[in-house]
């Protein structure tokens, strides 16, 4: 209870520092004991209220697809009787996703209809005839011998590297993996290294698999980290219990520098300005795969915990939680999704930036996507309509100020862009930014990330190592 | 006008066969003679006046880019003094299919925000909030050299290989093109050999140039056939002529054989039980670019042409036109712009087959998309949804009765499967078909072609050549 009202008080952070991981019950499922109402965990299409004030799911309900505790032990015994699909890492990432209700309204592991509407359209048509945005295919491979296990079933057991149940798939749809095309659609490209590609799609089976998930258990990692990953309704009740007028959402995979700050703080500043009196800042660092370069999640989470404790953001105007979804890199695909799920957990303002979910083109000299496309894709999307998008200005370190500060084009000369590349190279070399690039507490925790790379007594540094 | 004449009665193959030619208005802009009312040609948002029974074009009204002929002079003498981009056969397809509002509500090629949305969403949203759908990106590629030709103006006008301006392009917008990305997302592969992006894509050039286009004259490719090149308005006119109560259109690029003849008709006959008194067929085989392979439109016009003389289809609920699109082969892509183009030419009923717009993949040894994926994709499409898609039963040879006729899976030995590429194999080797296949004047005419491609003197047939 301690750690989970600690999350959801006004200065999360600063109560309760990260580093303080074994708190007694940082591991208990935190659902049982942070919300006393069950009502809020029912399955399918019942969901958390909404209140005036906060953005409604897609679809108007929020999908939440966990069992209910009293039927749990029951569809375990149901489970068990099942033939079983086990599940990478990733295939569970997926999984807490669908199960909190970021996807909603989707019920599930998607069935060919919608995997070819997201390929295709990027959005999903309702019953009602309304659209919801859906960019990115939220799929389960299976391979031959899966395929020919299940046979007729038309039920399976999802079940961990264990070969433990962990959820049920009912009216399933067994359809045929379009890899190529999926790449192709997704990515824009088929090119060779896509980090997403080699680790979940080329070696993934020739089948996919669909249907109607129901979730035995709430997912927890038990790393330290569950505590900050609260569930779309959690969020929407932290965002009203702090009377939320205006929730604004920044994605992001990498530290948080001064730019980054200076950002949300002129956007809160502008939110205020457009009449809202209390603009929450949703601060959301995407938890699940990344590439092998980027910085771990403990490590940024360290690190987003300094820039608060620093006073760089408001402890009293910032929500810092973790967005559970794996990485794409699928750039102007990809912000979608970002985006839609983020109106899930509340947000009706979201900062979209340069190259937003971009990364250098894996064969080519070049950015995989046009820095501006994922802005203007965001702006256009079906079923994003309900979403303000804030285009990000551009900040860089003004050399007459000594600090961030939003690039002028009257005088270039006294600004310095620092890449991301730059910022890792120089943590990973142990130099020092520029004063006013990050808070100082916040840049040692970068070092100390590389620093705890490199074996004892070898001075070079190893390969950043996956997540 | 007697040209003309033949086509828009009531059985217009019959009473002017296609060999002749050589009548003397055949190569006249048939606007000029067949339309009295130049209402009809007004440039912009004004169209022909939709009567009830038509459905609507798309965006409500239809899109005809055709300058009116009283500015016909002035806008010559403007396109003079214009920066000049020199259209290539394909790109003069385009211009040709936006002048007579296909892609309707479309005013010119793309700019790079319907580019964007085209790629993403197969659709364009329009400033009521509307969507139309558009799955293919209809671009106007221009080089470095082109660009820098056109430097700071605003208009440029498209010329022919000749040097005569046959177009003005206005408040152009110049963007990036983005070859690798267009090619995945259009194709959702980047193998080398997709015989469109050979042809148009690969070396053209790396920017497009979007705009407000303006047409100079109606466009006439003098080659005989230009009189069955119906244009969006004219189809209209004539299936109002006709009382058209439903209109269902089939898109073809090869020879009718007595398949689609049996699907064609008992399509009517479905429309008939459904209530509607005079169904009408909208034969309508593509006119633009075609892979190597394929057989040539005047050779399909031919064919056709028998068809309807032996009495397989009836001319009294039939209008042959063409139309004049370029040929993607982006199967689900694809077929969605083959479906909204006939909206805007008056069909409400679309029949889709096995594998529409599909072919061989060019590298591996299966087809490029799978058979279910294009009627899947038409159904869901945006923008599509007052288009009755009628699925394609499959109809093949019945051994049992010597004639093609749905296949019955209760007895599948008595089915004989004839592919497009057995067909052509039968056809280049003067071989014939099972009775009943395709009528015998309609077979003649595919022997005749690949006869005509032999040089005299030599038994060995060649590779067929690109249109």
């Amino acid at each position: 209870m301690a750690s989970m009202a600690a999350v959801l008080s006004k200065t999360p952070f600063l109560s309760q520092p990260l580093t303080k991981s074994s708190s007694p019950n940082s591991d208990l499922p935190f659902a049982a004991v942070s919300f006393p109402s069950k009502s809020l965990r029912r399955r399918g299409t019942v969901g958390s209220v909404v209140r005036a004030g906060l953005i409604a799911p897609d679809g108007g309900k929020l999908v939440e697809l966990i069992v209910e505790e009293p039927k749990r032990r029951e569809k375990k015994h149901e489970a068990a009787e099942l033939p079983r699909v086990e599940l990478t890492a990733i295939d569970l990432q997926w999984m807490h996703v669908l199960s909190e209700g970021w996807a909603s309204p989707l019920g599930g592991f998607m069935r060919e209809s919608e995997f070819l509407q997201t390929l295709h359209f990027n959005s999903l048509r309702l019953d009602d005839g309304s659209v919801v945005n859906m960019s990115v295919p939220i799929v389960l491979a299976i391979d031959d011998e899966q395929k020919a296990l299940i046979g007729d079933s038309k039920r399976v057991a999802l079940v961990g590297s264990d070969g433990n149940p962990l959820a049920i798939l009912t009216d399933i749809e067994i359809y045929k993996h379009p890899k190529e095309e999926r790449i192709a659609r997704t990515w824009g490209t088929t090119a060779p290294g896509l980090p997403y590609v080699e680790e979940a799609i080329t070696n993934a089976g020739n089948w996919l698999i669909g249907g109607d998930l129901e979730v035995l258990e709430p997912v927890k990692y038990n790393d330290g980290l569950d505590r900050f990953r609260l569930s779309p309704a959690e969020l929407r009740k932290e965002l009203e219990k702090r009377n939320a007028d205006a929730v604004f959402a920044f994605q992001l995979r990498n530290p948080v520098h001064n730019g980054h700050a200076l950002l949300m703080t002129d956007t809160r500043r502008r939110l205020l300005e457009m009449g809202y009196k209390n603009p929450i800042l949703l601060l959301h660092p995407l938890g699940g795969f990344t590439k092998a370069d980027d910085v771990p999640l403990d490590w940024r989470m360290k690190q987003h915990e300094k820039v608060l404790e620093d006073g760089v953001l408001d402890p009293e105007t910032t929500v810092v939680s973790i967005f559970p979804s794996p990485m794409h890199y699928a750039g102007p695909t990809e912000v979608q999704w970002h985006a839609k799920a983020r109106i899930n957990a509340g947000a009706n303002f979201y900062i979209v930036g340069r190259d937003p979910a971009g990364m250098g083109h894996p064969v080519e000299k070049r950015d995989l996507y046009d820095a501006d496309h994922g802005k203007k894709v965001l702006s256009m999307a079906p079923g994003l309509e309900r979403l303000n998008i804030l285009p990000f200005k551009v900040a860089a370190y003004d050399k007459t100020q000594g600090k961030m500060a939003f690039f002028d084009p009257s005088r270039p000369q006294d600004f310095l862009f620092i890449s991301g590349t730059k910022m890792r190279t120089l943590a990973k070399n142990n130099e020092n930014p520029p004063d006013g690039f990050m808070c100082p507490g916040g840049w040692k925790v970068l070092v100390d990330y590389y620093e705890s790379l490199t074996p004892a007594g070898n001075g070079r540094k190893p390969e950043v190592v996956p997540v």
